[in-house]
């Protein structure tokens, strides 16, 4: 691994490919273009950011983003290229906030261009000796629930938001009884004074731990703790005591400093929430992959990230959330860190129906929490059809047998394929 | 004030735009199109999100997001309307962290969009008393400075990265000498190996000090201390231990319980960098005005917020530029609590030729802190015309004068208009 950190961007701009990339450098390193004395040449040579690649892409003759302040003249062609940009380790050290400055900063504002999107960003080794990582990660969160294998199947308590602490354990004894591995909140459902996350937690942890004394299942539930510091750490630390295994936060709402503080403080899985990523990330020339997105979070030390899911109600593509999902299952560092592999979270409009086109999407791995609603909640037979018909249809995918195939033999997944069917 | 939190939204569909705001409302509250048991009438009238105004605005013939899992016939018509939504506090209380989830999380990624943004944002008073706002905000910085009118005439330390503590006090010496105001660190130099950051205060300050002995006046030096949190109150705790007044962060990168928890922590001035803002609004269909961003900024309680300047190296048109200092401004409550309001920070590209104008396009007013860079550095007459330059300026505008003919007694002046005409 080198010791310099690099990142790679989609860039449009209707200037010279190479001057465009010499300008970006010096944005985010010393300035290039108006050089100071104290600029010399020592410390360029020492801190400068380097363009290490450009690869010339398509032209298109409108630009992606509007360019306020500079019209172009009629005709003018707008040339896209990815580009690898690359820092040495002493600008930034292994601050992540500074590296955020650095390689997501002011650079999107330069009017130079008319797209500029961060691809992809790899650091070195040295973060994954000053970051914790996941505390639990893929292998973690199979023994905090005690499932071995396939993915853990679950789901968010809805209505979203306007449930009372006792209607939602109403929700959470349903799920229970219908065989859930894991149950989470919404991230519109936090502290709300009409569902407090204490009085939530006195209502649904009582039934969490009976349901482990009658089955020995320990189903995991992500309370919602998103929050300010103080808030976060006595809600960690209140889900904590009454046995509870995992905590919920909407990491951009947070932040990166405050999940790391929690990180710190925490002894429970932390599932991270992405609500906001679609500002990010939409237009796509602009914003951030999830692929660069994603390393900031696994070495804060997340335990699970949101990625969708195939056929979804969003806009995002598949292509997208399989990139999203692999980008998860694949080691920062060489060697690999088990300790630094992170659950990606599949959600929002998933039934049996997607299991195999997910199982081979991200490329014949279950470590995966699935999430439905409607996948579970409407299926002609029930809750626990519901689950079943998930879990049946993974072990499908996971076996090479066709589901349908699958289902002649296990009538909750015939039932959900043919409820769900799209 | 109502006891809803109210968001506008400029929003691009295909759809109807009725049938397109009910389900942005849906998404963001109780999920109103897959109506579920448990989504009674009584929670829908306590908890829904209300749609409370639908203005049309002019239809195109192209999205400007794209939608790649449906695409429209040819011939679709895309509607924009500014939209307004409102939420009861009963749904997230007064966290700030779920509000940002509430008004700026997932609706970005619904499929019914071709373009979504949040222009605004207004709370009720109940924000007002469970924040602490800026600790010092305007009058207290004139306070901490000393400096009763005019702006606060600063510049930004360059290289923005590389120098070493020594060169780093070798820059200030020489802009002390030229009688500075306001001295701050690029966002790009934090606490970077080559250039620690408790080094750089035990460099930096002691010259401060001795200046405000010699002079009796207190310049103001914002450290970028942008990182976590422990380190963050180590080194806000080692700036004020050595006399300074000023911390820096970069609130993107930092985050919102962060920079929070930072604020509840301090005993300085807290200097509010914007790095990566272009990636929350560079393209005018998605992502959130500067007007709604700097709400929970000026909640959680920074000092400064940075807003660019007029005729900026950067994309962001005057227009831009005029709104965002506008609204640091502009009261968040009515009637006005003195202790919410921020001090806007021009910066790029800004010299003496700007000043008239700025005065003008905020309304007449100049409790602004105005870095300039070249403007001041690469002044003919040397750093002490330049800073002498623009405050000349700064008068000129508040006394009515062309500054023109204010430069015939003002020769830095003069100079500077001369040297930095566009």
């Amino acid at each position: 691994m080198s010791e310099r950190i690099e990142a790679s961007y989609l860039i449009e701009t209707p200037f010279d490919l190479e001057r465009a990339c010499d300008v970006m450098a010096g944005e985010q390193s010393c300035g290039t273009f108006t050089r100071l004395a104290a600029e010399t040449d020592e410390l360029r040579e020492q801190h400068a950011a380097r363009v290490e690649s450009i690869e010339p892409l398509e032209d298109v003759d409108s630009p992606s983003l509007p360019m306020p302040t500079r019209p172009q003249p009629p005709g003018t062609r707008y040339r896209r290229a990815r580009v690898r940009l690359s820092w040495p380790l002493a600008n930034c050290g292994t601050s992540l906030a500074t590296l955020m400055a650095t390689v997501a900063g002011n650079l999107y504002e330069l009017k130079e261009f008319s797209g500029l999107r961060l691809l992809d960003l790899s650091v070195p080794d040295a973060f994954a000796d000053a970051w914790p990582g996941p505390q639990f990660g893929i292998q973690g969160t199979r023994q905090l629930t005690g499932i071995d294998s396939g993915p853990l199947i679950g789901t968010i308590i809805k209505p979203s938001v306007g449930l009372s602490p006792t209607q939602t354990a109403d929700v959470v004894a349903q799920l229970l009884e219908g065989g859930i591995d894991f149950i989470k909140d919404d991230e519109l459902q936090a502290n709300g004074p009409h569902n407090p996350l204490e009085a939530r937690v006195d209502a649904v942890m009582p039934l969490v731990r009976e349901h482990e004394q009658r089955t020995g299942r320990k189903v995991m539930v992500a309370f919602n703790i998103s929050g300010d510091l103080d808030e976060m750490r006595r809600h960690h630390d209140y889900v904590a005591a009454a046995g509870g295994s995992c905590v919920m936060v909407a990491v951009n709402a947070v932040g990166l400093s405050g999940v790391s503080e929690l990180r710190r403080h925490s002894a429970l899985a932390i599932h991270g929430h992405r609500a906001g990523w679609g500002m990010l990330s939409r237009h796509p020339l602009l914003g951030i992959d999830f692929a660069a997105w994603q390393v900031f979070w696994r070495l804060v030390g997340v335990d699970h990230l949101h990625v969708n899911g195939l056929d979804n109600k969003f806009s995002e593509s598949n292509d997208s959330v399989t990139a999203s999902a692999r980008a998860c299952l694949t080691p920062l560092f060489q060697p690999p860190r088990p300790a630094h592999t992170v659950m990606p979270v599949f959600s929002s409009n998933q039934t049996a129906c997607q299991a195999d086109a997910t199982w081979r999407a991200v490329g014949g791995v279950d470590d995966l929490i699935v999430t439905a609603g409607g996948g579970i909640m409407a299926h002609p037979d029930g809750i626990a059809a519901g689950v079943r018909s998930l879990r049946q249809a993974w072990q499908a995918a996971a076996l090479g047998v066709d589901a349908a195939q699958y289902g002649r033999e296990h009538p909750e997944l015939a039932r959900a394929l043919e409820a769900f069917a799209p």
